[in-house]
């Protein structure tokens, strides 16, 4: 058990880190049907958070915003009854220096950038982490290896440029699926036309929306900055628009293009 | 030949119509690298135009934006020398009633709901059609048997509600791809954390800009109205996440994965 490690929360992120080391893990988890699927698949399941506390020395904290910071002082209060210090890193989307109390808990913030629409256990896979980037708030060569054998690099960025960068890669492409979905309201004959572009475009609007408002809302400033300088975009198009400047459309299109085929292969 | 029917224009739209059904159609294109790639897959060629336009009684003409004004006019030209009338339809994601001056012409305006972000002959494949909606201005059972042939579904819709409606789910996610790059510029940096949220919602900015600004410039009016009421639900966003409603901005991704889930499985 020593050289395990453990993952609290078996939802999409926590369960794709089981199912893909299923060896070198220790889970638990609320969820007593996600925990006996864990089981049944051959993945070692701790008795109580305490006991999971108890038994590793490095523990992922896999839950959502709103369960947070129960989790952790739970688990700190656990931590206090260990004779030596725990290491304990999450998996948010928004960082954030988690308040330690405990002096025999290390946390250093970390965020996998990998996910899908779906949550749950049951749409945890193997390989989600492949080719992944894994960031942390601090370089922290025990975690970093774990990221690297589930296929992932690891990447050390301050928290405030992290949910910087987020707000613009992930949390807008959230509200602007969502903001898709809601400007076409139910019009039947909208969806029946609707290809891949439109099916792409939304895909992450079929996300669990707890955990998505969960993010914007822990990012806040971050978000609402980046909705700011996308309407600008969008007026500057609406503007080459309004005045039928059809080569100023075109450039905006090519400039883009060159941003996305040379930094996105 | 008499029971072919002719496609000018072997991009990715016209080339996947050749490729789908290679026994059915005659081609021809300008462009002479892609007529003897075809050809070299054992898809009759024509001469010319003017002989696809003599040999056979339908004819799709899927050329772009701005190449269709001049090829149509050809196809009427040499139409007015045949002896029976022949339908000719297109393929452009925005829909007018082509001016006729021919009375051997009978036109009705087509377009696939069908795409990738890549063009050419080359990227053209074999099932692009595939369970995609195929819309035309009238019905027309000649049309609407080929495109059945392709895989996809007839639909009729006149060329007002059909460009409403692409503006939504077709030309916005474009001007919203490219916008999301522009917005952020040339941070390698925040490309690096790109995960498949940003991918997915930014793919078709690589598309061909001239193809691309093509169909929103010929939307324009459509496309502005969408912009417009996509700033109102952004900003709609924004004054919940201002005013720190977090039950807000949750209702609003509740409402939009609703009607994503019951109206795109």
């Amino acid at each position: 058990m020593a050289n395990k490690f453990g993952v609290v929360g078996i939802g999409l992120i926590g369960g794709s880190m089981a199912k893909s080391l299923p060896a070198e893990v220790s889970v638990w988890d609320s969820n007593n049907h996600s925990l006996e699927a864990a089981k049944a698949l051959g993945i070692h399941a701790a008795a109580s958070l305490d006991d999971l506390v108890n038994t590793v020395d490095v523990l992922f904290v896999c839950v959502p915003f709103e369960a947070f910071e129960s989790v952790f002082e739970q688990v700190q209060q656990a931590a206090a009854r260990r004779e030596k210090p725990i290491l304990v890193s999450n998996v948010l989307s928004v960082m954030h220096e988690a308040e330690v109390s405990e002096p025999n808990v290390r946390f250093v913030a970390g965020h996998p950038m990998a996910g899908t629409e779906f949550s749950g256990f049951d749409a945890a896979k193997v390989g989600l982490f492949e080719n992944a980037t894994w960031v942390f708030s601090t370089g922290e060569p025990e975690l970093e290896a774990i990221t690297k054998r589930l296929g992932a690099t690891p990447v050390v960025l301050a928290p405030e440029a992290h949910n910087q960068i987020v707000a613009k890669i992930s949390h807008l492409p959230h509200v602007l699926a969502a903001a898709q979905l809601l400007a076409i309201s139910d019009s039947k004959a909208t969806y029946e036309l609707a290809a891949s572009s439109f099916r792409d475009s939304t895909r992450v609007a079929s996300s669990a929306p707890e955990l998505t408002a969960g993010m914007v809302n822990n990012n806040r400033e971050e978000v609402l900055r980046s909705i700011e300088s996308l309407k600008g975009v969008l007026d500057e198009f609406a503007d080459l628009l309004g005045t039928k400047d059809d080569a100023g459309v075109k450039a905006l299109f090519e400039r883009a293009k060159k941003l996305r085929d040379t930094n996105l292969q």
